[in-house]
């Protein structure tokens, strides 16, 4: 038995990353009306900026639709040359603002597994992004009761899970990390002596992510969807902490 | 003896609302080139647009300053009719990034007062705003050794309050509040059994705060100062919770 289940929540028990693919869609259609003469490239190109833009203002803005929006802005007055007009910021600000107005709608099987675990044991989610958008998403998700804990962060490394383990005093080895990031659910856990569940948001991402040296890591698994969560989670138990030396 | 004393951050240990006048008066500044015709009262509607904005779209972008950063561009777009150019778009961008760089200025007497409370009692910082912002403040600010508990929240109610003391299983008679807001940091703690203690951000604003409704509230009492703080936590001690019925 696992002391505690955790769940990362974007693209793991609700859809995330639709959102922002689709804001980008209208993003792009936006600028290109400025872009007449850029040619086959100027939608990719577009994309690559509005990514390059966002990196740098990670450290400042963290994650978030609100970081976005700004770098949305400061993307499109780049490309525009500062020829972007009120009107078209605006948009831009409307853009975001339907994302923070979106329906959260669950992945397949979240309610029914969540369900069954939280009979048998206490479970707790793990998100990172804005405060607030996150609390509005959990509490219009219809979930929220399933879980014990709620740790709403700023990002999710080595540190983040060792002061989480050391608030609610849980051992490592009797923690279990359920997502779709093996950078933020999966490794850090993994490396500090807890065990994760890798499940994939597409199913078409799942051959890339398993890498030899991935699967091999111990304490570390591979779902292709979160409904076959209970089944494995009866097969493993809490890892031998001799085994981590 | 109190089991938690907890703290509000922005203008309680570190000054904050100086960042907002600031950049406001850049703002302006910037504004005013686009409304020569305004007259006198120009500076006073941009202020009071600004605000209205801020209000409208508080609950979907929350406290903080990239919720700030985009309400001063609505509110620019909105006061030129559109006409405001993608530079100027830029530079309002550049405030809110010098926002977020500004070096975390304490208020006097905070490090003896922490110091001195934490060798007898288990601190709690309780701030509200953008998680990775407040973060950031905390870590540069040289204090946070000093807390045993740190909450980055959306907001300041009674639930908030009630969701805390859950977690860490306080009782709500053993807790005490020390912040400037009556609002955020003393009503919801008092009506809901704890004690606190209310530091307003500028002494001028004292007078105004200690309305005779207030100050008989059991529970509650007023500091100049936080360097008075120990002197008074030695003097009072937690609610009887008869007291409360």
């Amino acid at each position: 038995m696992f002391d505690v289940i955790a769940f990362d929540a974007d693209d793991t028990l609700w859809h995330n990353e639709i959102l922002y693919t689709r804001a980008q869609a209208r993003f792009k259609g936006l600028l290109l009306a400025y872009l007449p003469g850029a040619g086959p490239h100027a939608a990719g190109w577009i994309e690559q900026t509005l990514y390059q833009t966002e990196s740098r203002n990670l450290h400042q803005y963290g994650y978030g639709i609100k970081g976005f929006a700004l770098s949305m802005i400061e993307t499109a007055i780049e490309l525009t040359e500062g020829r972007i007009t009120g009107q078209d910021i605006q948009r831009i600000i409307d853009i975001a603002k339907d994302m923070l107005n979106a329906d959260v709608e669950l992945l397949e099987e979240v309610r029914p597994t969540l369900a069954k675990l939280s009979e048998s044991h206490a479970l707790m989610l793990i998100t990172k992004g804005d405060l607030l958008d996150q609390k509005r998403k959990l509490a219009q998700s219809g979930i929220a009761s399933y879980f014990r804990y709620t740790e709403i962060v700023s990002d999710k490394t080595h540190e983040t899970y060792q002061a989480i383990w050391n608030k609610y005093q849980i051992a490592p080895a009797r923690f279990l990390m359920v997502g779709n990031s093996l950078k933020s659910d999966v490794l850090p856990v993994v490396t500090l002596g807890g065990q994760a569940v890798y499940i994939p948001y597409h199913t078409t991402w799942a051959h890339e992510a398993t890498a030899d040296t991935e699967s091999a890591q111990p304490g570390y698994y591979q779902l292709e969807h979160l409904g076959l969560l209970p089944a494995l989670v009866e097969q493993i138990s809490p890892r031998d902490t001799d085994e981590h030396e």
